[in-house]
């Protein structure tokens, strides 16, 4: 171990950055390469310079002096520049000219620095390969969870745990919708209307409010912590379209918020990937978690549970995280995307149901005689027990319940869901929604 | 760019582990070696086996199988084998042997993963420069804030910022108290001495509560978010001997909590360095803070405010810091100890006077006419303007006064408490105590 390799070896020779792609985070890149250039040069030991950008609109007004750089039309040949040592790739999308021209940019012998989720959730495991086989890097900690240094958290400082379980708050969007929905006391249909005009949510807003931007990010945290192909399609998705002001309001009576959770475990039924809305107690790290921020929490088999917050999206958040690659590489540190070699990752065995867990269910129940102990009946054939309940006055012909069972299965809730009809005494579906703890 | 350095270099190659030190922490570091050797060679591309150990007894029983290591005197003579590649000091204490064997494991070509705060606190420039020189590295996560990856958060994850603040309740045992304290509504003398019979205390129970040891730490971050030669002498160290239970359920009234917060910052007047008991925000991530668990709170001008959290001590967390240090070097990536190289860090001009902040003053005033209108004229000769006041009830003579106030200097403060008491109607020492605003 006694030659020195990294910074020495490179030391003083320019670092050439080619942008593609200048919305909000390229532009936040851009600033700090200008605003940084000595800080940068003292912590790499060389200078940090752009030589190339690309966008889909030359013309565009843009907050930042690009006069310095060339301005290539498409992203293929600005990966493929003899004057780029690092294509940055701001472009977004899953397939189309980010796909093309990040596999151009490993074919021509670049490393890549990436803030696309969707690209590495559906495509990472090849592209990883082939940067591997190349002997380029693909890195991408502005992917997930903007400005928390969580793959490099994952990837490296806690690289002597075997992992137990990954967790996280990382749309921030949902997490501003839920907690704008409780504390102005609004319907999800008009906070979702405000969270648009505000610029708050995606093209396709499903990317958001359905999960999917979320489960991206938590199939990329799953396959470096437990040294799985990435697999977003296993990821058990659903949005919070349908969290009512209701559920908001009854699960806080309980003691608990509610937010679009990620999970990811591995179990001894296989690899369990969940993004959906989980109850959390109010006062864990996840229930005092508001607005727009990210939280994702750690947990290995030798340091606990880490927990790391901060601002998940925006310019600088995003741009400081794309940066922490290019000096990650610019001093020469050369890690495997997803933290050991692709080759070497396996084929994750699903897990054919989540482990059990504690339930909210709220119901109503009609004003009949005998109407509780025909719900606890019910559940109590499916081998649900009650942990605590909570029943409240009879508005018109019903009355709102509240019940957290013990742990049980997702089955046995969804067995007792379907048999409650049949007692006669609850109106409507019942709501249930699993509690993580946390 | 193009020709892949760091774990493809040295790949297959077998790296050798050599630990001095035994207690809880380096039978933690053996424990993981040994349960995780494939986890470890897959995630580094390399066998990481132990050696030699070495440590004070012998013959003491320890919960690990040392058999296949070779056993040596002394750490000096461990350090300069030619069968370690990595030196892995978890002795303690900032001269003497620690000190001694560092130095041969760098003379001798090793590098160096360690633990110990406080040498690094005292020699660390100096061990720094030698060891860049040689073309070693040392490596120090597990020195600060236990199993939170904080010393990688800061030097890799957030390298892209200009920082700005670095916070951090640093000391387990020093949280714990407080925490009792408040739960528990007992003195610190009673708390303290409960902590001592738990084994919370160190030996010399200053390093702890006087807030020794988390100044060490505060002073290792400053160097890595500011550029600048460690500088734990001028850390501005109160620690946490003279809070009262009283001050604590005050502070609560006013809506905060009491902690030893380390605070450094990098100001228009210079280096500002605290350890010292603040008040907090109730909600803020500190102010959620119970027990033993640490936090760090990171602030760059792109990525805004970062929170870390988690265990901050014990065999598993802090093993799972030192066994991240080992992978990263294993993966052959070699770093200066702090981010840049030590020759470049600069001595840094400490700040003349803390930078202003509310303050929380709690006063006992007698029970005489105009008596709260001589305390408010002081303050305003003063130039304090009052936030938020509360006056409690006589009791007996006197009654409590708390009073927020708004941003002031502590020059301002100590000028007035001077001159309280020629006001005849304070009676004992005012409390003032710092508000940080987080």
């Amino acid at each position: 171990m006694s030659q020195p390799s990294g910074p020495a070896q490179r030391s003083g020779v320019p670092l050439r950055l080619g942008i593609a792609g200048l919305g909000t985070v390229g532009i936040g890149v851009v600033k700090i390469v200008q605003r940084h250039a000595d800080l940068l040069a003292a912590r790499t030991g060389r200078p940090i310079t752009i030589t190339a950008i690309t966008a889909r609109d030359r013309t565009k007004n843009r907050d930042a002096d690009l006069s310095g750089y060339a301005w290539v039309e498409d992203a293929v040949t600005l990966a493929q520049r003899p004057d780029v040592d690092i294509f940055i790739e701001l472009m977004g999308g899953h397939e189309g000219a980010a796909n093309a021209s990040l596999r151009a940019a490993i074919a021509s012998g670049k490393d890549v620095v990436t803030a696309n989720k969707a690209l590495l959730a559906h495509h990472g495991h090849a592209l990883a390969l082939m940067a591997e086989a190349a002997g380029q890097v693909i890195r991408f900690e502005a992917a997930v969870a903007g400005g928390i240094p969580v793959v490099k958290s994952l990837t490296e400082g806690l690289a002597g745990n075997g992992m137990r379980r990954v967790m996280g708050v990382m749309n921030g969007t949902c997490n501003y919708i839920l907690t704008r929905m409780e504390s102005a006391g609004l319907p999800y249909d008009q906070v979702f209307e405000e969270a648009r005009q505000l610029g708050y949510l995606e093209a396709d807003p499903n990317l958001d409010v359905g999960g999917i931007d979320a489960a991206h990010k938590l199939s990329l945290l799953a396959a470096i912590a437990f040294g799985t192909k990435v697999c977003f399609d296993k990821v058990e998705l659903e949005g919070i379209g349908r969290i009512s002001i209701d559920d908001i309001r009854r699960a806080g009576d309980m003691g608990y918020k509610i937010k679009l959770l990620g999970v990811a475990q591995m179990t001894g039924r296989g690899l369990e990937q969940r993004m959906t809305p989980c109850l959390v107690p109010m006062a864990s790290p996840f229930g005092t978690l508001t607005g727009g921020t990210n939280m994702v929490v750690l947990e290995g088999d030798s340091v606990g549970q880490i927990v790391l917050r901060g601002p998940g999206a925006g310019e600088g958040p995003t741009a400081s995280a794309v940066m922490s690659d290019v000096v990650e590489i610019a001093r020469g540190t050369r890690l495997p995307t997803f933290g050991q070699p692709a080759c070497t990752l396996v084929d994750p065995i699903p897990a054919k149901a989540t482990a059990p867990a504690p339930y909210y269910l709220r119901l109503e129940l009609l004003d009949k005689p005998g109407a509780l102990a025909k719900v606890a009946t019910v559940l109590g054939d499916e081998g649900i027990s009650i942990d605590r309940m909570r029943q409240y006055g009879h508005e018109n012909t019903s009355a709102p319940v509240l019940i957290v069972t013990h742990k049980t299965t997702r089955d046995a809730i969804n067995h007792a869901i379907n048999r409650l009809p049949s007692t006669n005494v609850v109106q409507d579906v019942p709501v249930a929604i699993r509690i993580e703890e946390v």
